[in-house]
């Protein structure tokens, strides 16, 4: 029914728009009633412009349960200018809140940079076999979700607060790196599994004290953190109260006149 | 360099990923080296195709500044059993929490419920010309995101406590439609303009008065809510605080043993 440019075009859309999930090639046969192995030719075409573009590989996978799938990339020369734009947008000294604070909730609601970011973000775990994504509240939850998009997992929200919507809770109480204040973590038992594999995306780590009570809460749950990355981390306290994570940006110093950033 | 094949699966693929962003020729003329007329052939192959699919539109917009923009759009059977589907999750009386609530945040927060959600609202308000889009944090907040990437605009998040990173902000204290309870929701200055069109999307509507609340904090930076979206509206109260918004799904009842739900 649909020529060979027709159905390219048709499967390139539909790998494009849904990342990491796996189609059968029973699915594309279905939809153009073309025979398998000019399906095959298809996605061979596909997996070679995708590769040459540095836009993902196309995966395919054998057997009875298998088919093909896309795993985004972003090529090395859009994620330098992503990068560059990110880091000259966050010196911009009129950022600077009183008390020593940044503001940069914009850029964590604006797609295009958190699509950027997330995708930065899911190439560094894509192989780290996660079962959810889990975040807290609240600047980081575009981040979270488009990694949790762009990887094919639910999310996870950990919350200040807990709601009646929330069902039962799991809650941990503990001390903020930065402020040293008693904070109160929640998540729903509901929104989690025993014994499975999380992956914790935040917007910033200071001391590392949230993420470190997440991995606390999900230890109690047998999860496995088998990853943890951030957008931003700040150069002090050098020593963080968790190792092994990872970031895009360091804040090297923010006083009241000036914000030194840098790509990790 | 490429082959008509070739240059059909990189321009899919780049529209597909960046919905409502639109593209110049020459910037697809520069990656490919091809002739515009090359270029006009190949767009019209990719609108033909995405046309018959069901999933979208692509616009050619026409002058200096024009170009091509992918409009994305749910296939109608796509849509009929996203709903579907959806509508038998929430049913489910596990879901069914003490005092009267249910537990839907696992819905909230899966990209594919999530963007399928977000695709059908975006095709209510993508002729509204929004700025961007603000909603109320928390739960509400991926869906909001989702609706705002497929839109290609910025979002706003409405708290209910501030934050030192905000920055200043603007506050109100209202009454809660649901509880009759006094809660305050704060905006940051920075992250709205004056005389700009936004469109509310929120989660679940049950009074009206949280999203009448962002419409009255909106009011008085001359801002025009051009659209109100919700994911779920309840039954009750039939009056509303607000008119004119739409919503995917009714609460028709929810009591301790029972959840009635349906399309709208």
């Amino acid at each position: 029914m649909q020529n060979k440019k027709q159905r390219i075009a048709a499967m390139c859309a539909i790998l494009a728009k849904n990342p990491n999930k796996l189609y059968s090639l029973k699915f594309f046969q279905e939809m153009f009633g073309a025979a398998k192995s000019s399906l095959s030719e298809d996605a061979a075409v596909i997996k070679r412009v995708f590769s040459d573009m540095g836009i993902g590989r196309v995966e395919t996978v054998a057997g009875a349960h298998g088919g093909i799938r896309y795993v985004p990339q972003m090529p090395a020369n859009v994620r330098m200018l992503l990068v560059k734009e990110l880091t000259e947008k966050m010196r911009d000294t009129s950022r600077i809140l009183p008390g020593g604070y940044m503001y940069i909730a914009d850029l964590f609601c604006t797609p295009y940079y958190v699509d950027g970011m997330a995708q930065i973000m899911a190439e560094w775990f894509v192989g780290a076999k996660a079962d959810f994504i889990v975040t807290v509240e609240t600047k980081g939850i575009p981040l979270a979700m488009s990694v949790a998009r762009i990887l094919n997992l639910p999310l996870a929200i950990a919350r200040r607060e807990s709601k009646l919507t929330d069902g039962s809770v799991f809650s941990i109480n503990y001390l903020s790196g930065s402020s040293r204040r008693l904070q109160t973590m929640s998540l729903s038992k509901r929104m989690i599994k025993e014994e499975t594999r999380a992956l914790v995306i935040d917007d910033f780590i200071a001391g590392g004290g949230t993420v470190k009570a997440i991995c606390d809460m999900l230890a109690e749950f047998s999860i496995e953190v088998v990853g943890v990355g951030a957008a931003i981390v700040n150069r002090y306290p050098q020593k963080k109260r968790i190792n092994g994570y990872k970031a895009i940006f360091e804040l090297e110093e923010l006083s009241e006149t000036k914000i030194e950033i840098s790509a990790c």
